[in-house]
């Protein structure tokens, strides 16, 4: 049984259209106009396959194609059908409709399954519009509460609930996780790695940790012409012992650590002043949440070291740390036996990113699928993505349920 | 022969009292009102003392004490008096009070002297308010032309010229530099060495010369978490072995050289991307314009290498020289001995800053005496120099005034 892969297509690029841009991307922000009319389009499809809609207090969409046990607890499908606003027509919205087409595959081949299928579109993942990012998924299991989402406000001063009610989505129904059996996400990679080594299908085997830092390096601001090099304190001459020492890192801990300094800002930051202080942005990730527990105690060190060699003074701020996901191993087997009986080239992989199945997956067993994407691009209006990669991960995500049926 | 010290300070602090900050340093912008109410107070002083007053075309005021031989060129002794927005009590105005007060001492002490002495106050050398600095010094001296700085506008749209208008401070008179057998102009270091080395006088014998870069690190913007190390062109990464590499230039080309990274601009700079692109802020100095030479070849050479030898594409701009200044031997000679035979500790030193003599000396023999400030802050309320520093360095300008009245 495969799904039919022109409709899956088809209906892609027709709920791109909802939002589109010149440049061939999306814009269809949470909970605006064009947000409206991706979940009533979304919703129309359903129904026609006889799906019974529910909208949670968040917005979140339950669409549901009711098997033979409906008593059971259900299989989880789904992902987002909101965008960034200068976003692509695969990011979030291709997780929604392949769980669609697996529904409706099942539906026209009249291939009885007992648990229902639940598919889902969680709101605001973006974060585009109101922070935090997955804040419909996070209500959901318990992560936000809903009083924190509805007050949470965009720029112009107008709160998540106020903009659930403008679009007509904040719902009545209550959806609780112990409805469901397990749940499936397939989403684009987001990321280099599936298209440099040409593998079709990534089965997603958890997420990474992150931990942030800004490393505060002391110094005396001076100007650049009077003061000696050696009178000077200066925190730009401390940033290439720093950067090195931290760069080293990703070595020291193999090829599934990351390392990132996105900024170094400079106080006051003018050309000719000595700067007064350097703050050295510092993102460091591993999917072994051990390993990044010995990763963030070498951070702590080599501020340490830094701060007893070098003439300025060196602080560490921890700002945040996000645990590593993993994914769950009945459904991750489920994928890959999937993945094996499609003969689809494929690799295990982590997620980089953040996505609703982190939430998820803390209360009801989850994996994801991940497919390459154009260049690794994403969140971006030349995000692209082949269209026999998305019906292969398609087919992948309609086999694993099948295979989570039993399991 | 000795000035007054106590009429100096007296002066000194009297007239920081326009513009006068609650923290005890000096609000007197260019051409505000504080700058009129201390140009009228300036004169008033000068007048009392004889001196015959021009106002030239930009505004910058020349008070002449004449000499027995008025025909002869005259000595010309003055700074400024603007100030920063939150600048201190004595850069500039130290260099115009002391004049005066040269001029009262050989008055009082009815002391002839051949050559006239010219006190002189130009206009907006700190471009504070308009650009660029030491813009009346720059017109005397040919360096721009009089329709150019009349049309500079501040950040109010406000013209140079309507400025002066409105203060009453657009002359009519014409002062031309061959009027001028030398220049001198004392001020405060702005830096750290005199006080460092505990010198009461430095005989400066010129100004450094500066070249500004921007050294463009391009590579590849990726999310911080997909996408693995090897698979990265991160800019970031090439900064340790470029910033190293700059550093060791001032290690090379030995103490009077200088390096400074005032920034380095991460685009997009956010902490969970490795950035499109760091810009790095270079500035370089050296007093032998021989020496800033090599250091230009070698940061040529130095983003060669590293263009060559790392993953990232690197590229030079260059955005600005400014020649070294060598001041004149005689009027250093001069300043040296009068500072020997006032018996006081005194160092050769080289001016790390911007002065309107930069300009002067171009077309007058000109230099310069400085005397050290606390903990070599400037450009700051907390701006400090020391009474018996003012008062000593105001001696040093009197006796080398008398000195060049005869060489």
């Amino acid at each position: 049984m495969k799904v039919n892969g022109e409709r899956l297509w088809n209906r892609l690029m027709e709920i791109a259209q909802i939002g589109g841009t010149p440049k061939g991307g999306v814009c269809r922000v949470t909970l605006t106009e064009e947000d409206r009319k991706g979940r009533d389009l979304f919703i129309e499809w359903c129904k026609s396959i006889g799906c019974t809609i529910r909208v949670d207090h968040m917005g979140n969409i339950f669409a549901r194609k009711k098997g033979t046990r409906d008593d059971l607890p259900a299989i989880l499908l789904g992902s987002h059908l909101d965008s960034q606003p200068t976003g692509g027509k695969y990011d979030g919205v291709m997780g929604v409709i392949s769980a669609l087409e697996v529904a409706e595959t099942l539906y026209e081949n009249k291939m009885e399954h007992e648990r229902s299928i639940e598919i889902v579109s969680w709101t605001n993942e973006e974060g585009a519009r109101f922070n935090p990012a997955m804040i419909g998924s996070g209500v959901f299991c318990g992560e936000f509460s809903l009083d924190y989402a509805y007050n949470q406000k965009d720029t112009e001063g107008i709160t998540l609930q106020h903009a659930l009610n403008e679009i007509q989505y904040k719902g009545t129904d209550t959806v609780k996780p112990n409805e469901f059996h397990v749940s499936l996400e397939f989403h684009i990679e987001q990321g280099p790695v599936l298209e440099r080594e040409e593998k079709q299908i990534g089965i997603v085997t958890g997420v990474q940790g992150i931990r942030w830092y800004d490393i505060i390096v002391h110094g005396k601001e001076c100007h650049a012409g009077p003061s000696p090099m050696n009178y000077r304190i200066d925190p730009m001459q401390s940033v290439p012992s720093i950067l090195t020492d931290l760069y080293q890192l990703s070595e020291k801990y193999g090829e599934d650590s990351r390392v990132t300094i996105g900024f170094i800002k400079a106080t006051p930051g003018v050309k000719n002043t000595v700067p007064a202080q350097a703050e050295i942005s510092v993102d460091i990730r591993h999917p072994n949440e051990e390993i990044l527990t010995k990763m963030h105690r070498d951070v702590q060190a080599i501020v340490t070291k830094n701060d007893k060699n070098l003439p300025t003074s060196i602080k560490l701020n921890e700002i945040w740390h996000s645990p590593s996901v993993q994914f769950n191993e009945r459904c991750i087997e489920a994928v890959d036996q999937a993945t094996q009986y499609l003969e689809l080239t494929n690799k295990k992989i982590i997620s980089g990113a953040g996505h609703d199945s982190v939430y998820v997956s803390k209360v009801i067993p989850t994996s994801m699928i991940f497919i390459p994407c154009k260049d690794g691009l994403s969140h971006n209006e030349l995000e692209s993505a082949k269209k026999e990669d998305v019906i292969a991960g398609t087919n992948v995500l309609l086999h694993a349920t099948l295979i989570l049926q039993q399991k």
